[in-house]
């Protein structure tokens, strides 16, 4: 075992770090005011992502998530963890100015594995290039979408075409301008053993039959830099039998794929809202007297400190095992373990960072920094991509399982 | 001891549960599409609260919160309690149909007490009539303001002036159209002994000098019907001398008064928010069926329920106890229970509509119900009001204080 | 709603506490050397008990706990509560003492309630005068005991003779030498409809057939004050038929009976433990100084003392309203809140205790304090007279019927 | 970054595992017996301890927590780690079995550091041959030991002898027969500057002056395979001066030399407890049917299986990596990471071990099972090697220190 970083990857992370410094924190206000300056800021791309996205791609730093050099940066899951962390600091911005962000990042790692050569040309190419941005539909309303058997968006088989139906919700990035791509799950053959009725579509934007209904807030925030999170209804959506991702009733072990690498994203850059709110906490500490003393000479707030970082290093080390594990075993080998940290991580998280909004006390709450969000984007990942009980379930059956009969 | 209800308290939750369930609850909706048609939401006061109002106080559900005859219902704090929890259901706009709303509450209750009979029939007649609001501007963005000692706002006399400067925030309410009268907390008497250098003075909205540089969000909330969290600086703002409401340099003992019983109301609303999140999560629990179970068979749900009920239970009585204190040895003996209640019914009510949020998944953190907002005014008073560490504080200082020497 | 104490309750109380200060506390040194005098103390009834029994009688402290006159104090539950709480700071003598100890103040109930005349001049005399003590026999090893319906015991008509087969453990004050009756629960019915199977029957300790296998410590604790926790087989043992306790049939009913009181007396004595716990935390924070500061400064250790201090005052709060409905709609109508404070109580206590011990180091896990005495008994509450997780159930189970259908 | 482990390890641990099932759990009961069949059983070193150490030192066994291949196994902390984490799962006998049982382990890793020739000779060589055992006395009752500033033992010269005066407890071990050596540390130069002024000398158990007062237990355990915890008055107590242990004046650095390697090896023993009290939980939870499933099939039960896996899988990795970091920078580089998971590990262990006691009801609090050991173990070291308070503010201070002004 040993726990030392190799050197192209700590090449990589001081250049990432940089980046972040020289380019993107100072981004961050441009950014809300070109939202703010917009009449419907779903409507608008803000001028300021373009350039940024520029600015890495002529630094090389452009699709780090992609293992398989053939379309990316061809690191490891692990070496890619430390980087993704990075860009946890800068939720709204970072992410997407690597072309590394969700759900673009997931769908491009489908189109990758599962794509034929001309979806990979329609629509891979133009994502990998930045220029386009996608989306992916599956949590429903009506059912717990956590498990995908309950899915009841239909996709029947009509002549050369598939004919959509159904009500899905969630769907984040749909609002955006830029987005020309939605893939969707829906069950397509409902007579198929338990596991193999659901596919996957890839259904231009743009296709007859979409209806937007609204974006969803969460807790207040609209999320106009994620596009959003639409609920969408599809009736009678009609896109060539060719559109189909992976093989008709593959569906399910497609979605497995897909969301294995989503999940320790995710959890790669809660790290990052965990260090930047470790980081806030800290000189809050400093700076800020109560009762004669300094935050950071009480031995409340040293227990927050303490507790965050013992929780964070733990966390750490095992979302850098659980990549390590895909990286050798494969997501597959490593489906428990992703559960754990999708677990872990956004518990810690959603701690660390309430207990540094209680050290800034109104400040933390309001929009003056970035912890009110990084909350919410934290307690939102208890629910997204699998609820915290169904991923708890799948670690404990698995412990059970060692000691069963 | 005697835990029965009174018959006239009986009488009166029934009343108010109704005309909440009759009038409130539909309206809710109402309200929010009144916001939504605004071109600026803070600029309008949306008419179905006037309707509501009138409503309220043709059936007598008036000024409920003000136990003094001469301006109010008379009801004693524990008569109040169960009325103000049903308020907290239907947080927009319960209160304030009912005239009880903050801050005007505590600002009612200052100037029912300290108010001369000139600033009664000026101010306070019409905010017992709904007329007008009002707001009380005491938190500062520059010190920690949990300790009044650390208030930087100067109040100057000059002649037959004060002159005021300094920098305020969450002033709860300034930028609704209706509000009129901001009472200001800062330091008059400089040079007095601690704890008599403070004064509150009465100045009225418009007066020339009051900047309002913005409204702050809690979390993603914008907050528009509880007027806006202003952000103010007074710059050489000049009232009558005759506006120092009680007192002059008696500003602590005249927030003591005041803030008393706003910790508890908001205590008391906050148990409303708890039940009804008890009520959504039982009733998914029922609807919701996940792994072929629905959720109200399983045992981690049933836990959730089950916790909810317990913890809600005890926050009530402790809060029902701490009300008969106040009616029996006043607010000020009824101090430390005050700080225990500030601590501990935030603390639970967070927790059991965090767990409601899960039991909902996506709906949870959205705004198709109000599970969201009613965390993140759980969350905000684990800080406003005096965060929660200065009141453990006192309740820590009490009790060491019964072993000293 | 009225929080104030009656004026007897306050008379008895100050008795109580003044019998406490003065007769038992310097009484428990000396308990402890009669028991390390002895050579098996599971053989000796220390004489320091018989004296402070004599004591407390002559007092008119005594068998407190039941409500009928005819027998006991003829206090309400309501008024008992404050007292236990008290025998709560000894927790070794101070029951007994008053002749209020688990399990014979529940088998006095029991026989006070279901016994014939007979069988109250043979067992519930003497254990009224506190010339006798006995054990109740309910769980056993086999089954999970929380569900009674598990039970294995077999209790089978011979003639005019019961014949009772079984295993039972926990069954606590076996080891005594004054123990003379046990009471066993066991199938009686194996043909009646559920709830109607099982019978309480009376077994003279002496009676032939029963063998005492070993003492059950609990965390290491030999509980010797108590008589231990026996385990113990019933080879054949016959009593005759006429020692049926209440109906055949009937053990459910019977149990309930004893359960519900039962279980709140333990959570009213918990208070005293948390109470003590408290004010040993209190006085270790002035006495101890660690970097140069008194812990009764530091931060830590007030929100030690804050939080127990809530913690307390909300769950005896809950306790109280549970005698009160006891009091006023009987242990069958408070069902579900015995079952709350079930849960509650330990489970603060257990908090509180363990934070005692953190505060006072390498003593608090000593047996220099009671404290992790305490802790034990807190632990071992949340397993004794049903799990906490048998009693949640029972409350959400209650809370969803409200929105069921 | 690597995860996996090396071949070496693997086999050791294969070799270690095995013996552990052969020779040691058998074992189990007959230490038991041979305690319970001593009149004293601090009287007794029970047969069954030299014929397991035989054994393991015959298998190649020994000394494995030794780094220094001069001395012992020669394996790294990263290699020892899992060896020790095996030893968790049988506390009274494995270590020693081993020859890696504290506190010998941290008195021979001082010898073979600061020993001389001599020194090495009479006590390091036994010691290493596990013919004699040793004990550490640096706990005072009398002062906050966690601040070794505090201590008040002295250390006088006289001559060309040390005279000791002092009161110590919590010297583990000392109650044994074979227990030959006391390491006592205490203040022999006054005047020098702080951090110079202590000194450690060792003495013999023999030594006229010594009085064990008694031994403490822990909860109610009386920890004989320990040796018991003494409490120990040294009353002019004279050895020669050559007994100094490395500098004089310069205890506090043999002292962190100690304290280091010891609180990680407590660590990885409590990583062993919990994962004996997962495999107990879900082997009872396949067995254990309560309402008409089987425990393993409960949600609540599988969220306490699913969480103690996350626990110890993070907690084993930042011991790891702390291990890591002792072998490449040295235990005083790894001084904080040592706080860190001297804070995680007791408490994930006390949590988990809690779980599965409930998980067993009356069984869990007995001693039928180790749990309750298991549980006292991991609270006891909650306070022993410095309380949580102290680590806490060590990993506070240095996360604050990056951000000081």
């Amino acid at each position: 075992m040993d726990f030392r970083t190799d050197d192209h990857t700590l090449a990589l992370i001081e250049q990432v770090r940089g980046f972040l410094d020289e380019h993107i924190r100072p981004a961050e206000a441009v950014l809300e005011q070109q939202y703010a300056a917009a009449a419907d800021p779903f409507d608008v791309e803000p001028p300021i992502k373009e350039e940024l996205k520029a600015k890495a791609r002529a630094a090389g730093l452009w699709n780090l998530f992609l293992p398989d050099p053939k379309w990316g940066a061809g690191l490891t899951n692990l070496q890619y963890a430390p980087l993704a962390e990075i860009t946890g600091h800068s939720i709204d911005l970072a992410p997407e100015t690597f072309n590394c962000s969700p759900p673009d990042a997931g769908n491009m790692e489908l189109l990758a594995l599962y794509g034929t050569e001309e979806q990979q040309a329609r629509w891979l190419r133009p994502l990998l290039d930045g220029e386009i941005r996608s989306c992916f539909a599956m949590t429903e309303p009506a059912v717990a979408s956590s498990d995908p058997n309950n899915l009841q968006t239909t996709i029947v088989r009509d002549g050369d075409d598939y004919v959509i139906n159904g009500h899905k919700w969630w769907t984040t990035g749909i609002l955006r301008p830029h987005t020309k791509l939605i893939i969707v799950m829906g069950v397509s053959n409902p007579d198929a053993p338990a596991g193999q009725q659901h596919s996957m579509v890839l259904v231009p934007r743009d296709t007859p039959g979409i209806e937007i209904r609204r974006s969803l807030p969460v807790f207040g925030f609209p999320h106009h830099a994620y596009g959003g999170h639409g609920e969408v209804v599809f009736a009678d959506v009609r896109v060539p039998a060719a559109n189909v991702l992976g093989p008709e009733g593959g569906g399910f072990a497609v979605a497995q794929a897909r969301l294995g690498p989503g999940r320790i994203h995710h959890c790669m850059r809660l790290l990052g809202h965990c260090e930047r709110a470790i980081e806030l906490m800290c000189r809050r500490a400093h700076e800020r007297v109560t009762f004669g003393t300094p935050l950071a000479e009480q031995g409340v707030v040293q227990e927050w400190i303490a507790d965050a970082r013992m929780d964070v290093e733990q966390a750490r080390l095992l979302v850098l095992k659980t990549a390590w594990l895909m990286d050798t075993v494969g997501a597959k080998g490593a489906r428990v373990e992703i559960s754990a940290i999708k677990v872990v991580v956004p518990k810690i998280t959603a701690r660390i960072v309430d207990r540094a909004i209680q050290a800034f006390g109104g400040a933390g709450v309001s929009n003056d920094l970035p912890l009110a969000n990084y909350y919410v984007e934290a307690r939102y990942l208890q629910i997204g991509d699998g609820p915290d009980e169904v991923h708890r379930r799948a670690v404990a059956r698995r412990e059970l399982r060692k000691y069963a009969g």
